[in-house]
């Protein structure tokens, strides 16, 4: 009952089409490897700021920071909001890198736009179509989570939701899917790269904090991403992670990202030569 | 890493609470058996009412029917929208059923809510925020379907979301969860039935056609929910269902609704006698 | 790549074969309600014996109770093997209960099976494919569980398996499957029951203890089990729960189970009246 | 309900022992990257001994063969047995490589001791607790493939089981887990590999054939597996795939296979330097 017909996707399939590279402020996502990294949620300009100089110091690209927070509970803390926007904007102006951040209401995409180099679609709002609908009419390059409980043919359906507005900036992320195993938080499927790769012209990438949730397991599941052949990493990093707000025991510190960087870019130019180029 | 712990459940477990019975027009779900049929989604006026009338005839206590589609991909029938709405009205002032449908977007719960006796919240919509928040403050009941990913835990947070915003007629429905297992489009968790009568105060339904998505499966899991001790039962009825533009192969006919509601009806009076009360 | 395609299945599958109606000492499974009882495992002659009699007199069909348990740890009790094959026997004297008990090493199939009215086969030992080949030669009916991973499909071909060596006496048994939910120990499938009886001539019995694995949950999923046409009941019952040596927290005391009976009995007696013959 | 508590497990943790290397005809596991290639099953000396002399030429460690092939269905081919065996023999001879084949029951284990270098339990089998405690005492490695269902802590017990009888030759093979995805047969669970490394002394490998079953992703995860920190790999190659008896579709060609290697043990040089070292 859940096979793959793949009947539905018209604008998502490879076929003969060309490798999508999305291009944000000068940054390519779709070729080499690209680094997106801050902390899970922006809870102050001070906090944001010195992740954001941080990561950037360690050779990021973009700088992800959520300001609206999808939390399973009402009570947790939900986001800055306008005011965690504003932050990033400083935060951008203060580093010049490119930001990516959450859109979790339709009402909210025209403004939150104003603010985003690229406009996120969590996990929990994969299939919400209203949502895809109103990015895909954005302007904005999007960045589309995985489902925890969805098939690739279904998050190709969503991408091609947005396509079919006429959004072609599409970077599709894998974060994990859900399974019986409660040792890692999700299931990174791994094998979701070299699969969409062979199936879709858009970009894929991979988060290596919530499809792990445990820290020791970030860095090698980042090396085992590039040489699967991922076009880019998104990444969590704190200034200080047991202060933060949320995700405290899973992000990285500035050090650890720094020291995992110099690994990612080294493998990646591996990767590169021409013996590793999988396509 | 998926512990239960009810550490930020607020409002919605059970403790102390009188059982919630949530009252439409007349019409109680919380105590004795509510059956809610009717047809996937509105395509006609001719199509909803003539089923309208025919699962009123049967003994329904409210009608179902969506106007608003969340399909998997985007070239599918995406509903009629307002235009169902008004047939809904229709069938409601033809039948004096209440109408159960289904709201996607925040930004049209105040005028859905105006056609609607109750307001569902959809599988892929459980952990909408934004969509919850606002239906919290809608002035409606809500049924609210669980994530196919979900626990019972995070199910019971997006209840308290709801709760939380001053709204305290919530009904829970089941409708399957997404497991291995393919002969079944989801795996019906049938012991969410008496295990969430446990934990909650609310209202448990259960939707034996989205879960089992065979037609065969429909009754014996109906009268199973019946003797599992469900609140109410969510059921797919089509005048003709091999012409319904969703889910045609598992909709019930009207007569073979009319069968099912006469079993329904004496199982659910025989296990109301004395012994058979599980409370 | 899990499509059902049935096409190795021949002797299994219902088509135009007669419901099978295996006979252990004059106990009937595969028309009515059979129900089997007992303790998780044989610990001692009294407790084995004293829980027998009193599953007995609630009116149980058949004793359950293992003496060889596959367990997580090898640090576990492991059963009192021969020992507890020996009290076995003389609780079925005792009683006149047929007795089913697991059996887990091929070599153990020929003199275990001079212990037992009906061998079982765990759900970790489904596909022991040595195994079935073995107790498809045994001479006894065979409970074979649902491998907890398993679909119905290559449940099925489990006992294509034994019905090739020329057994015909084969009783299914759901047991719970894996899924992502944690608030039960695992998830009932209560579909597979009327799937399984479409599908196959075989009986087909559900074990509410170790899919739901919480006492609360036993006696509504075993009523939901009547009412959705099994054809039995396997379940634990111990004489004193707290003090058993495996499944501790969710065994039967005698008490609860004979309030049980009379609901299981009442309900299926219910059930079988021409308007609830689900065939 | 499925926490992880350790608390069982005494000898596999790693705590403060060292890193086991398992040590089999002077070829080791447990340090650098042990590569163990074959056919999916033995089906004539030809076919054997050919694909024996490719892989080898390749630059394989390790013969694998089955001559035991546990079948979903009872019709399907079930391996040569003892005839399969003896052409492994010869393929050792001829090739030098030390032989890794599948050993599905207890009474078979000690003349299957007598032709294997390492005797492998297959998924189905992981928790065959009969099989662990015999192969425990069998003098031979043990290659132990994960349950498709198991958690790592089930997995664990299982290894805990053999050394607890004595033997401390232990390779553990992940080989993908069963997931609500099916465009993969299984979902290989990659983290699971920097897990174990952290929670055991064992050498960690995969097998990238039957986790995958798609022919284009076996390279992308094989170099994904080295650079998260596998052992080793386990990987189906057959002289002509399309006429295999088994795993047709996802066993790579000979010459796959050679290009592959020269990836793969580039790879591992890389990884091997400093900056790469994960422990």
């Amino acid at each position: 009952m859940r096979m793959y017909t793949m009947k539905n996707l018209k604008l998502v399939l490879k076929e003969n089409r060309e490798q999508t590279v999305v291009n944000v402020a000068g940054i390519d996502i779709g070729t080499g490897l690209t680094v997106i990294a801050g902390p899970c949620s922006v809870e102050s300009e001070e906090q944001t700021i010195e992740t954001a100089m941080a990561v950037k110091a360690a050779g990021a690209d973009m700088l992800r920071g959520g300001a609206f927070k999808p939390r399973t509970s009402p009570y947790s803390f939900q986001g800055l909001g306008i005011n965690g926007l504003k932050i990033l904007k400083k935060a951008r102006k203060e580093t010049g890198l490119p930001v990516v951040t959450e859109v979790i209401d339709p009402r909210d995409v025209s403004w939150v736009a104003e603010f985003a180099g690229i406009l996120q679609i969590g996990t929990r709002n994969m299939q919400n179509f209203s949502l895809l609908k109103r990015v895909g009419r954005s302007g904005r390059p999007i960045l589309l989570k995985r489902g925890m409980y969805s098939t690739l043919e279904e998050w190709l359906n969503c991408a091609e939701y947005i396509l079919s507005e006429g959004n072609p900036d599409i970077i599709l992320c894998e974060r994990g899917i859900r399974t019986f195993e409660t040792y890692t938080r999700n299931t990174l499927d791994l094998s979701a790269v070299p699969a969409l790769k062979e199936l879709t012209h858009l970009p894929v990438i991979i988060d290596p904090t919530h499809s792990t949730g445990r820290l020791s397991l970030i860095a090698p599941m980042s090396l085992a991403a590039v040489a699967a052949g991922t076009h880019g990493i998104l990444i969590e990093v704190h200034r200080r992670p047991q202060d933060a707000l949320c995700d405290a025991d899973q992000a990285l510190t500035p050090d650890m990202f720094k020291g995992l960087m110099t690994k990612l870019r080294s493998l990646s130019k591996f990767m590169q030569k021409g013996q590793y180029n999988e396509s």
